[in-house]
């Protein structure tokens, strides 16, 4: 949908997406849209949706019937993303692969200049299960929402609504850069961190039951800043002529001295 | 509820009840309650609710369900925020009774000062039909959530989360002053308020058809800044005793030369 200019519905969220990660209740993928609506947002994904009550959907979405309708499915989260340059993941959880995350307000305006050169992502997890780690993995960026530490966890479409909300008040703030090298869409880094992966084995830095936990590592370092398609392409190069360096004379890799490089 | 040390359940908030007007879905009452859980509120009160699906606030509730069972119920509004200093009214609407709302942002901080010191309430409308205007007359403050301005009205149970989100978050900043007089209880000011009226009318101020747009500017004007039990004290001396002093000799009142005062 096209920005009116008789609304104030911000330009910079137009290439914003919601993406609802295997939903379970209509009436909260109703809700969605109506939050969605509420601030601006109109580009609405579903992966896998469990058996929606679409009637329930209907009577919560109100006047969003049409984000409902406009809705894309996709079967894996891995397409739904595929175009874009930032995916953020919101989870309530902790953890090692979640120590890199922030408030919905400390990463509004990332998002927002993200946005203006290319698609952006916000990935909402299951009611009953959020994000797993591999999909957080495919995330540049991770949201966890203030709260109460002994209630961590958030309805979904109210989650929806305070990510889409900081959003909207970042905009008013926003001011688009006079140029900018778009971020690298998502089927390329999953391409790059393939090509990793496999260095990782073939030099032997990382052996087949740990080098998954190595990867979360190295895509925590590579989500610090922006990664452009040339950074990509960069760093797919250096993998590809290591991985052929390696193999040249046949000769088996050698183990590096000392632990894992962490 | 008392603060809990092992949690991170801001002090300051212990004083805020939520309270929602004549409410008509359960579902929307439970999914108030996780969200006033989610930021660490725990005072609900309805207002005349309407015929209430308990089973479903019951779903949505998830692990909320203390706050639920422990709501407290009136049968008016007056009743329910009879002891609280600040009143805050929540609208979609602007017009007239609202031009001086401001965003939940910018209200925050206000709020937890007058919470340090009294109790305070921030009211949801109801589903179909929001707040009347005698309802807003009642606040000393009015939030508008900032949306895009062709969907302005949102799902109950996510402006409370909002507002209570936003209130969570400015606690965090929030450093409670040495000492500060108690804000009046609405109770007291909406007997000061009668006294007024009464004095519009008797000193011919104002006429019965116009007294109460009149006392709309009234209430705007006294909701400005602080109003102390001290300040409503002042008040009302002054309303009584001008009431006493223009009946003294049996005269009718003349009217004021030159418009309403406006």
């Amino acid at each position: 949908m096209s920005a009116d200019s008789t609304t104030n519905t911000p330009e910079c969220l137009k290439n914003v997406r919601i993406v609802l990660v295997e939903p379970l209740y209509g009436g909260n993928v109703g809700a969605v849209c109506r939050a969605m609506a509420n601030m601006g947002f109109s580009d609405l994904a579903l992966v896998a949706p469990r058996d929606l009550d679409i009637d329930a959907a209907r009577m919560m979405a109100c006047h969003s019937l049409d984000i409902l309708e406009s809705r894309s499915e996709f079967p894996t989260l891995a397409e739904a993303v595929a175009d874009c340059g930032i995916v953020v993941g919101t989870s309530a959880r902790g953890g090692l692969y979640r120590r890199h995350s922030k408030s919905p307000r400390d990463w509004a305006m990332k998002i927002i200049e993200g946005a203006s050169t290319g698609k952006a992502a916000i990935l909402f997890g299951r009611e009953d299960d959020g994000l797993s780690n591999e999909e957080t993995a495919i995330c540049t960026h991770i949201i966890r929402i203030p709260t109460d530490t002994r209630n961590t966890s958030l309805n979904v479409a109210q989650a929806a609504l305070l990510c889409c909300y900081e959003l909207f008040v970042a905009c008013e703030t926003y001011e688009p850069p006079k140029e900018k090298s778009p971020e690298a869409p998502s089927y390329l880094r999953e391409k790059m961190f393939a090509i990793w992966r496999q260095l990782m084995l073939d030099v032997g830095f990382a052996k087949e039951d740990k080098v998954d936990h190595m990867m979360f590592g190295l895509r925590r370092i590579l989500s610090r800043g922006p990664l452009s398609v040339d950074d990509v392409k960069i760093m797919m190069g250096i993998a590809r002529q290591s991985i052929w360096a390696a193999k040249r004379d046949g000769r088996s890799p050698t183990p590096l001295p000392d632990g894992d490089g962490d």
